[in-house]
């Protein structure tokens, strides 16, 4: 058969098109085309998301419970499921999260904003001493009785002046030496990577041209790059986008189905790249600074973004016993790697504990000062997993749990990322069981995200709408609660009200989800102080990092029983952590050495086939946790309501 | 004005024809058309050679006393002197050494020729342990209690198994290490370069996939390259080729002068690479050895020859004080040097030790036992440039002077290099003045070459033709020697038996230019040996290396005055010693260091600026020498020949 281009599909609206050949998927023809259509499972049918309707030509496709009948009926397939095998006209829904950016203003005020990320003191405290030296040196001047190589001369004097042994010259260095040398009659600056005792660079005379450095955080969800001053440590600019490889999974385990395609690795490889190279383009490009002053880059992320980032085949993360290739790649150049502009500068990484605990938690432990205190601490990523690390300067124990992708507003019907439109906080009337939202960006909302989420199940608990374990509360006369036969929806915004003209509600399977995810995050801090014969009650504190701790309330959390009832003055929210961490190993060679320390230092518990962990789990299926013990304070205040409801 | 090109230039014979800009140089554009037009100067008019005949348009060209009135009446121009003014058709005479091939099976028994150039005993001593380590091991498997990463676990083999501590693991192979780690139960083939600590390959299971290296001498006449097994040691091919570079200067020195022009530094390194690419080329096809295992190539030439190599601008090498940018270049994939088939090899080079003592010398030593011995020895590499050092396992002393090309067939009007054709040994009748020759390949002789000359003059020396000061004495009845005033020229080959139909003869200029040549390296070896207050008597050893010893009559040598007057039995021909350290380096890392070692062990001497080498070099100017008891067996002699006469 021929194989050739030979079916056109035209996409509506907007009327793109594409060539394909028989049997071609429709979901990828139609990412093939630059639109991202919308997908959390990778491809696989699970998600539902890829709807699409055929309204002219004929496809291949496999029942879907996501597709009713009457949808059916009217040429709705999930296109991930379907087969090209005619000219088509197909119907593109738009898009929920296409388009949208992360709002500006957010990194806007960079220095205050990691001010208030780690303290004062602690940034003052960094000696900004990069990995990558730069200095001005005077080499000695060959003569008839002193005629060594010139080489041998600018080695001799690195050594003596930067106290940098056998340091390696590459070819294209000792290239334009001679010249180099001679111009300003011997004087020249050096840029020498130390980690590889590299130079990197020569130019003539004492240079006033400044060097840079970028710090990167490869998040599951965004990216954020820092472009920083080497000399005194100064953030002149960010840049932050979402990670692109979105569109081919939304959390890591099916981005790992996707690598493990033919092709899918390179494709995962090449968005993150270009996606990078734009970020790159856009801090030059606003902040004027020259490409090749940019000598070094940090980056930091989980296991699996690094090994998608390196291009290496992340497969044996998902599968047991769950290794890494590796958890600290070799430093390379840009160009090694793909990333252009700068292309002579070195790429260095953060080293990551395992699989599931990556370079971005040793990043955000170094950010923080539990490394060098006594005090215990806990230190909890909530992103679209669960990581926590607990511990002091004496010992660090650390475990991920899985808390699947509710907190960034998968898994939820009405669910969406912490964007404008989003639904952050909520309050239930105690009588009319009507609900006031807070949206991000003000507005008419769009959907809920990860910490509106907490809000609402904390509140619907507390104020009876469902009940430990999670269920409607169908005789407390909730006008609001829409029932077809088992089938509950609790509308928290009227579609009138909403900027999608559709309702905005919560039912049981979206409940469900949070309690399991919540679940896991608490069983997972439980066993893991169990595991050094500690108690919720001996942290002294509390770190959340993540991107759903920015707009977290804390005494939700709690009442859900995701986070431990201890005083709430044990909280400090920290942001972005492993961009801060990554930042900090840009300025600093002791703090990137201290990295690796705390890497090496970490004892990793692999949580997913531990009986304790198992048994936490199950026993945090209620809310806010079978034995009620546990929260004394939900406790009270549940007794507290309940009281003055009866009066 | 318009500097396209507009003018049409057509050379005869042949009809090649090149369209060049106005003022564009008549020899390139020649060179640009691919023919290989004659020149020893590097183009700056001084050698005479580039003569051109403009038979139609118009050109613009300097004076040059290589041009007669009657010539430049019929349009001979030299051509390196000329600028195109129009279009023109201009006749290239035959070039002499264009296409010339050395000859076949010099180098067809490879393993005889090792054996003599070093000692068979030499040889066999060498312990086989390249660079280069390749070795089968077998890696831990992962489990949920012992959860590394796959790369923390190989480098534990490694350095359990090899001993090899904190390997580096390029990105390229941490890429493709999962699926190798697992595809044959953890067990790997793994290749690692010692002197860099980093792994280069990986392989599943145990392979019986060999490996190989490369040793190239890149000599500033001839290239020559051996493909070797590196588990054997044996030699498996060879190929040589001259170096294209000669058509921009025959000489180092004119190298360095055409390496200054715009432009000329990246010709001579495209010229070089691509011709030892194309001898890969002709290697591996010849012995069927796949290009994916040959994992090493160990590099080594003069200073000169090194630097352009590697793309490294050679310029300081001729201006005071002389010196190199690098005497060790670092090593680099064969890649980042623009060697193609080979391209993950990594390439190595031999540590030199000034400007005119370069890693080809260190080879050769290596070659030898001197660096091992107590005997006092000297080391002479005859080529272009004369390169001495003398010493034993204590001490070694080393110069360069230069010879000038003579030795090579350059300066003497009937000059060629050691091919076929070439008169390499001479014999003068006593009463006829006749000449005897013995020529290369058999056949008619087209020119002499080093080896010949030396012959010649030894024997006219002898025999009464010229006296002590190299003048013809033209009162002795020689019917070969015809004189136009005072220019004579002796003819030692009537052009009837020619090959070229012209008269092979010899000139007083021409005797002057080895008289020069010959008395540099006896003012050389008497001033090194003066320094450390020895003489000529004290030496054990004289191993003579380079191409002209292959064909050299040491008697003749002594009789003009170029070796030292002592017993022939200390004289060892020991042949190209440069491709032979290289061989020696690329298998046995032992070598490798040793050679570096001697490379810092040798102290250099400058000669040019030496006033005692400028006396000697004056007293050397003279037939052997000017004070006659430095050659006591030859005043005998010529008192016996002499004797003999008056008989």
């Amino acid at each position: 058969m021929n194989n050739q281009k030979k079916y056109l599909i035209k996409l509506l609206p907007g009327g793109k098109s594409i060539k394909v050949s028989t049997d071609y998927n429709l979901k990828q023809a139609i990412l093939d085309t630059g639109i991202n259509i919308d997908s959390s499972c990778g491809g696989v049918g699970t998600c539902g998301r890829c709807k699409v309707r055929v309204k002219e030509g004929k496809v291949n496709t496999k029942k879907s419970k996501f597709i009713s009948s009457k949808e059916k009926e009217n040429g709705y397939v999930l296109s991930c499921l379907s087969k090209v095998e005619s000219d088509l006209i197909v119907e593109v829904p738009r898009q929920k999260k296409a388009g949208v950016k992360i709002e500006k203003g957010r990194f806007a005020d960079i220095e205050s904003k990691i001010y208030a990320d780690i303290s004062k003191d602690e940034l003052a405290s960094v000696e900004i001493k990069p990995w990558i030296k730069k200095g001005t040196i005077v080499v000695e001047k060959p003569s008839l009785s002193y005629g060594t190589s010139d080489l041998f001369r600018l080695k001799k004097s690195i050594r003596e002046n930067l106290g940098i042994k056998n340091c390696i010259v590459p070819i294209h260095i000792i290239r334009k030496l001679p010249l180099v040398l001679r111009e300003k009659d011997w004087e020249v600056t050096v840029t020498v990577d130390k980690e590889n005792s590299t130079l990197i660079d020569v130019q003539p005379g004492r240079t006033d041209k400044k060097s840079y450095g970028l710090a990167l955080d490869i998040g599951t969800t965004s990216l954020v790059i820092y472009l920083a001053d080497l000399e005194n440590g100064k953030i002149i600019n960010s840049e932050s986008e979402y990670n692109p490889q979105i569109k081919f999974g939304e959390d890591i385990i099916n981005r790992i189905v996707y690598a493990n395609r033919k092709g899918g690795l390179g494709k995962l490889k090449e968005v993150i790249i270009d996606s990078i190279n734009n970020l790159i383009w856009r801090l030059l490009f606003n902040s004027q600074v020259d490409a090749d002053s940019i000598v070094s880059m940090m980056v930091s992320g989980n296991s699996t973004m690094m090994h998608l980032f390196y291009g290496v085949p992340p497969r044996y993360i998902r599968e047991e016993p769950y290794v890494t290739v590796a958890n600290k790649f070799s430093s390379s150049t840009a160009k090694e790697v793909g990333i252009k502009h700068i292309k002579n500068a070195y790429v260095y990484n953060i080293q990551g504990v395992a699989s599931y605990l990556g370079g971005d938690i040793t990043s955000g432990i170094l950010a923080t000062d539990m490394y060098k205190k006594k005090e215990l601490t806990l230190f909890l990523d909530l992103g679209t997993n669960g990581e926590l690390v607990v511990g002091n300067s004496e010992w660090m124990m650390g475990a991920s749990c899985s808390a699947g992708p509710a907190f960034e507003g998968g898994g939820v019907k009405c669910g969406i990322r912490a964007v404008d439109g989003a639904i952050e906080k909520m309050s239930i009337d105690q009588k009319t069981y009507k609900c006031q939202a807070e949206v991000i960006g003000g507005g008419k909302p769009r959907g809920i995200c990860g910490s509106g989420l907490i809000d609402v199940v904390g509140e619907m608990y507390l104020k009876g709408v469902i009940d430990r374990k999670g269920k409607f509360n169908k005789d407390i006369g909730n006008k609001y609660l829409k029932c077809v036969d088992d089938d509950c929806q609790y509308i928290l915004v009227n579609g009138k009200n909403s900027a999608t003209g559709e309702d905005i509600y919560i039912s049981e399977v979206d409940i469900d989800n949070l309690i399991r995810a919540k679940a896991a995050i608490y069983a997972g801090i439980k066993t893991l102080l169990e595991e050094v014969d500690s108690s919720i009650h001996d942290l002294d504190k509390i770190y959340i990092a993540g991107g759903l701790g920015r707009h977290l309330n804390i005494r939700n959390t709690v009442i859900i029983g995701m986070l431990p009832d201890v005083d709430v003055g044990k909280y400090f929210f920290l942001g972005n952590t492993s961009v801060t961490g990554a930042y900090l190993s840009l300025l600093s060679e002791d703090k990137y050495r201290q990295s690796s320390k705390i890497a090496e230092h970490i004892t990793y518990i692999e949580l997913s086939v531990n009986m304790k962990f198992m048994d936490r789990y199950v026993a945090g299926l209620f809310l806010p946790y079978t034995d009620m013990k546990d929260f004394p304070t939900v406790e009270e205040c549940l007794y507290s309501l309940d009281s003055k409801l009866k009066k």
